[in-house]
């Protein structure tokens, strides 16, 4: 991985040549799959994934698999391919003179883009029926790269390094707030962006979420694994100002976001005794958590791994603590990558089988009222022999807290 | 202004109920204006200016104008027109049970929600044509009401403790990404949010930027008034990690989003000694935003602030240092409120007048190449007569930075 300074500030592809090569034969893959024959792609985190940059502009793969590059901003981007456009209205005159031929059977990303951009990029490219490239992009995504790993290995590490810092962060009397406030912090300096990409609308947090005592148990509007109330009705999610006191667990967990990838981790904190309930659920969160990684292998089920995380938790008569109490979530892991809920999701309703090269966030985490949320997450990689590769290695035990 | 936990959890509506009925007759006003009998809203930010907080569900106004609640999470709200439902499908079957009135003329919002959405929604509610409600909530928004006002002068207020404690947060060796920790630290610590919401795709961004030395004139690829490199090409915006020297200013550009509501303000700071040509279109930049304060009445055209802020730039020989060098905004101002980038715009090619109640943040900022980028930012409200009220009150002169 480069440092930013080493990075060629005008080359429009800064992804490795044979890695951007791999990336686009699975898109053209995807695209095959889904009776696509061209493309026209905006998304952030899709422009991301093709050349390793984020530009204002659009990415076309024309009905022969040539990739061209329309940039609006920055005007210093130059390279094979590239155009600079003022509107979308200027790529179709440039398609036609170049000869990058005319789009047929073209996909746009209907789930991340808007009616109204949707609805203009359609007539600009002078189509009237286009077909969903989200689905073909989410697909290639799901499956990493031997380079996707690497970069999600490095947030791993930096991710560590920050867990490491938690117990020296904490002192007593001090809200989930404050704690939260303090690794986000420790996040940043050790480079995190403080951005988390997410794929459609049903998100909204800062750089993760603490939970300890009752607030563990309260609802939230978002598609987190757990809610908490949050500081405001304009968010409500994560911390909300509980003191942290003897007795309480304090659940952390952030996203890793250092270079555009992503890991997800959580680790639980004690503040004093817990009781032993929480103790004996932390464990089989672990346990439960270790097992997934070790059945999740090629050809696996999704829904397999879900239903087994539910049995292990209901033989421990836990069930209606699990993945929330209050407010239950439906899944128990989800991928991730330049996205935070990338596929595939580990829940009983997904038909995904698992392929070598999926990278996934796995969360099986237990509320326990009065007393806050115990458990762990991993980001782990499933390999082509044996267990899933984990990425993410901060001690799992219960850590007290002590000032 | 409640206290968090001074909030009923269970209930939809929190705004006080004058304020809702206020925003609710604003909002009819726009709908008659558009040709719009009904709307279906799933916008957050358009959730919290009509209820006073987020939910997971949609928000229904009917043709007789009546409002109702369709809820997915969390299920404890509760209220008059609350429904809950598992999915927008169940919409129209509890439109019909309940007499609530088929949807004529339905608004969705074209501009903030993906083509599968809308297109889901549209045929979950039995419609085939539907206009845009994205331009009608964001004509309502564009007026704030007296409360809404005081709830943005409540964001500059620790916006402004903020700013005052930057001095303090320096110390020499530091680079830009280390004071912008800090920064954000303290904003966190006064009770920002950390998030930003925004209107459209073109914006990414933690709580803001600093800028200084030869960053400051680095293009970025997003869609605000200055760039910067940022640290990586998955972020490229802000501090790239430039370790601040004498003879550079430090431009400290961000957004106070303190309660859904939102400030936006800029303060330079010196490293040692400036030229006399930063300090000179430092007091310019002063100079043109007091203008504008001064000219932004009732009334007056937007494109006629835009033109008097580059007529005196260019009065000053400095056209092509202003808003920017390598690369220069097309604005010298915004709307701002619920999201970062409201109505209406001051630049040369909108034709919005302004009204009584207009928020805007108003950044007249030069660029000068090797020093970095002088100037100010104000958030104001037009008022009904006189100047306008400015809501960010920071000391606006050059500080200078001593470890």
């Amino acid at each position: 991985m480069k440092a930013p300074q080493d990075i060629d500030r005008t080359r429009m592809v800064i992804l490795p040549e044979q890695e951007h090569g791999e990336r686009l034969a699975r898109v053209l893959k995807y695209m095959a799959k889904a009776g696509l024959e061209s493309m026209l792609l905006c998304d952030n985190a899709n422009k991301f994934y093709i050349t390793g940059r984020i530009f204002d502009g659009y990415i076309y793969i024309g009905p022969d698999g040539r990739v061209s590059y329309f940039v609006r901003r920055p005007s210093i981007l130059e390279g094979k391919s590239v155009h600079h456009i003022h509107k979308p209205e200027n790529i179709l005159e440039i398609i036609d003179r170049e000869g990058l031929g005319r789009p047929s059977k073209l996909g746009l990303e209907l789930m991340q883009t808007s009616y109204a951009t949707v609805m203009r990029l359609a007539a600009a490219l002078g189509v009237d029926s286009f077909g969903n490239a989200d689905s073909v992009m989410l697909s290639a995504r799901a499956v990493k790269t031997a380079y996707e790993i690497q970069q999600i290995a490095v947030c791993g590490m930096r991710h560590d390094r920050v867990y490491s810092r938690i117990p020296h962060l904490y002192h007593e009397g001090m809200s989930d707030v404050e704690l939260q406030i303090e690794i986000e912090r420790v996040t940043r300096l050790e480079g995190g962006l403080g951005i988390i990409r997410t794929v459609g609308q049903s998100m909204e947090i800062n750089m993760g979420s603490v939970l300890a005592g009752r607030n563990a148990d309260e609802p939230s509007p978002y598609d987190f694994a757990l809610g908490g109330a949050g500081t405001s009705p304009a968010l409500p999610v994560g911390a909300d100002g509980t003191v942290l006191r003897a007795g309480m667990s304090v659940m952390v967990d952030t996203n890793g976001v250092f270079n555009g990838y992503m890991t997800d981790m959580t680790r639980t904190f004690a503040v004093g005794n817990l009781p032993q309930r929480a103790i004996d659920l932390h464990k089989l969160s672990c346990d439960i958590c270790h097992t997934i990684e070790d059945m999740a292998r090629p050809g696996v089920r999704c829904s397999d791994l879900c239903r087994k995380a539910l049995d292990m938790a209901a033989k421990a008569g836990a069930p209606n603590l699990f993945m929330g109490h209050n407010s239950q979530a439906s899944f128990v892991g989800h991928g991730l990558g330049i996205a935070l809920n990338e596929l595939p999701v580990i829940s009983l309703k997904t038909d995904s089988i698992l392929e070598v090269g999926n990278v996934l966030a796995i969360e099986p985490k237990f509320v326990i009222p009065d007393v806050g949320a115990v458990g762990i997450e991993n980001t782990c990689a499933v390999t082509d022999d044996g267990p899933m590769r984990r990425l993410t290695n901060a001690p799992e035990e219960l850590i007290t807290l002590v000032s």
